[in-house]
C-alpha cells in the first residue's frame, strides 16, 4: 500500500447552482482529493489548516475514510477558510460571491514526521510558496509530485509558480490556464512548452471535454462521460486530480502507461463528484458502483481499428 | 464496392485566417464531403449545381478522384455560390463576409438514373426541403441516409427540416445546434430527444473537443487529434461527414460498432483538412498518411482498464 500525502484546503462552502442553494458545507481541495483517493488501497494523509468553528463531523467524514488528519491543524478561535459562489446557467462558469481565507492566510504546513516518505505528494491549489514548503519538507524526494494551480497565482505570484513548477513531476492545468501560462494559444505548443519548465507530465483538463496527458511526444485523451445532468461542479478538478494520484499511489507504478490509467480513474470519479451537490456523492461512493462506470468509460473510446 | 450519393454545394470560396488569405478557391460541402469519400473503395456522385464561371480545373479536381458529376448542373452564364468568410484569431469561430447564392438558389436536385439504388445517401448542409426531394427521387430505400444541417436551417425553415429529419438515418450536427433543436442543454437529453424525431443515430460534432455518436441509450466518443496548429477550419465537418458516409458506403455494414469506426474515420481525415487552406491537402492527401494517423488516434484513447 502507498503513502499519498495530500496538502490543500479544507473548507467551508456555500453553493448555488440553478438546481438550488446549499447551506454551508464540508468543502475545500484537499477534501475532494482525499475522498477521491480513498477509493483506492492507499494511506493518505491530509497536511491543510482550519478553525475550530469547523463542525467536528466534517473531520470525521474524513476520518471515516482512513485519512490521516494529524497535519491538519485545527486552529483555537480562528474561522475556517470559506468560499461562497454561484454557477451561471450553463454551469461552465461562475462567479465568486465571497472568499474569507480565515486562518488560511497563515497557513504554513508541517508535514508530520510519518509522512516525509510519501510516495506520492499531491500539492491542491494553494499559493506556490506553500506548495514549495512542502516539497522541501520531504526526506525521501517522492516518487512523483503531482501540483495543481490556477491562474490566480499567473496573475500574482507567476515567479514563485515558475519556481515551484521546476520541481515537480506533474503539472494539472485547464487549458485557458495552459494558454496564459505559455502564450500558446495551441495546447500541444502549451504542453510542450510547460514540459520545459520541468514537469514531464501536463495534464490539461477541459471540463465537460474531458482531459489531455502529454508526455514528450506522446498524448492520450481521456473523455468526460458524457452526463444526463451536472448537477454542482464543485470539486471536480480536485476530484480528478484524487483519483489521479491516489492511483498511482496505490499502483506504486509511475510508468506513462498507467498514468494513462490515473487519468481514466480520475475522470471517472470526477462524473461522479458533478451529480450532488458538494461531497454529497463521494462520501457514500461505492467501489461496485465505480467499477460499473469504469466499464461505461472504456466502451465510450474503444473501437477496432480497421485499415484499408 | 458500395455507391455513395452526396447532395451538396459545390463553390467558389474565399477565406481569411491570421495565417493569410487565400484568392478564389474551390470549395462547398459536397467538394469536401467527395473528396473525403474518396479514400474509400466506393462509387461515388455529387448532385449539386454550378455556374459556368467555375473554373474547369476544379472539376476536373473532382472528376480525378473517380466522383461522378453526371448529376451536377453546370449553369450556362449562371454564377456559382460564392462564400467568402473571416476567422476569428482562435479559429473557434468566423465571420461570413459575403454569400451570394447565385445559381444555388434554383438548385433542383436530379438524382442520375445509375445513383437512385446508392447505398449511402450523404445529405450535405442544404434547404430542407432540396435534402426531402433527393430522398423522394430514390428508388430503393438506402441502406443508410445521412444528414447534415445548421442552424441557419432551424430558425428560418424548422418546419421543413423537422419532416425531412423523419425519413433520414443518422443527423450531424454540432452542440449548439443539438442544444437549438432540442431546448436541452445536456447533450445526453438533447441526442434522445433527437432519436424520438426520427434518426437512429445521431452524431453530434463538438470541433476542437471531438464528436459524440448516440444510438438508444449507448454512446460512443471519438476526440479530435490534438494538432499543433490549425490553419483553416472550413470544410473540417463536411470533411468528417464524407469520412463518416464513404467508409460505411465502402465496407456496407450498418452496425453501431461499424459506425464507431465510421466516426474515427472521419475524425482521422478531418485532422489533415484543417492544415491547409480549402482543400489543398485533401487533393494529395496518401493512404499511407491517412492509416499512419489512425494508429495515433487509437493510441490516443486506448487502454487497458485495470480494476481493483
Amino acid at each position: 500500500m502507498g503513502k499519498l500525502l495530500i496538502v490543500g484546503t479544507i473548507a467551508i462552502d456555500e453553493i448555488e447552482t440553478p438546481f438550488g442553494k446549499t447551506g454551508k458545507i464540508l468543502g475545500g481541495a484537499a477534501t475532494f482529493i482525499g475522498l477521491a483517493a480513498s477509493q483506492f488501497d492507499v494511506e493518505t494523509a491530509i497536511v491543510s489548516i482550519v478553525g475550530d468553528d469547523l463542525p467536528e463531523s466534517y473531520l470525521e467524514i474524513l476520518r471515516g475514510k482512513d485519512i490521516d488528519l494529524t497535519g491538519t491543524e485545527i486552529v483555537k478561535g480562528g474561522k475556517t477558510f470559506y468560499w461562497k459562489g454561484k454557477y451561471h446557467n450553463d454551469l461552465n462558469s461562475r462567479d465568486t460571491l465571497i472568499t474569507d481565507l480565515n486562518t488560511l492566510a497563515d497557513f504554513d504546513p508541517k508535514v508530520p514526521d510519518h509522512f516525509k516518505d510519501a510516495d506520492v505528494v499531491m500539492l491542491g491549489n494553494l499559493h506556490p510558496s506553500i506548495q514549495l514548503s512542502v516539497i522541501n519538507q520531504m526526506e525521501v524526494r517522492p516518487k512523483l509530485i503531482v501540483l495543481d494551480t490556477m491562474n490566480f497565482w499567473m496573475d500574482n505570484t507567476l515567479d514563485e509558480l515558475k519556481e515551484v513548477i521546476k520541481h515537480i513531476d506533474v503539472i494539472t492545468i485547464n487549458d485557458e490556464e495552459a494558454r496564459q501560462l505559455t502564450e500558446e494559444y495551441s495546447l500541444v505548443k502549451a504542453a510542450a512548452a510547460i514540459q520545459e519548465m520541468g514537469p514531464k507530465y501536463v495534464v490539461i483538463k477541459k471540463g465537460e471535454h474531458g482531459a489531455l496527458l502529454f508526455h514528450d511526444e506522446k498524448v492520450f485523451f481521456a473523455p468526460a462521460l458524457p452526463l444526463e445532468e451536472v448537477f454542482d461542479p464543485t470539486g471536480a478538478g480536485d476530484t480528478f486530480a484524487g483519483g489521479f494520484s491516489g492511483y498511482l499511489a496505490a499502483t506504486d507504478n509511475m510508468s506513462f502507461k498507467n498514468l494513462k490509467n490515473a487519468v481514466i480513474h480520475g475522470s471517472n470519479l470526477a462524473s461522479f463528484c458533478v451529480e450532488r451537490f458538494g461531497t454529497e456523492r463521494m462520501k457514500t461512493l461505492k467501489r461496485e458502483e465505480v467499477n460499473k462506470r469504469l466499464f461505461e468509460f472504456k466502451a465510450l473510446t474503444q473501437f477496432d481499428i480497421e485499415l484499408r
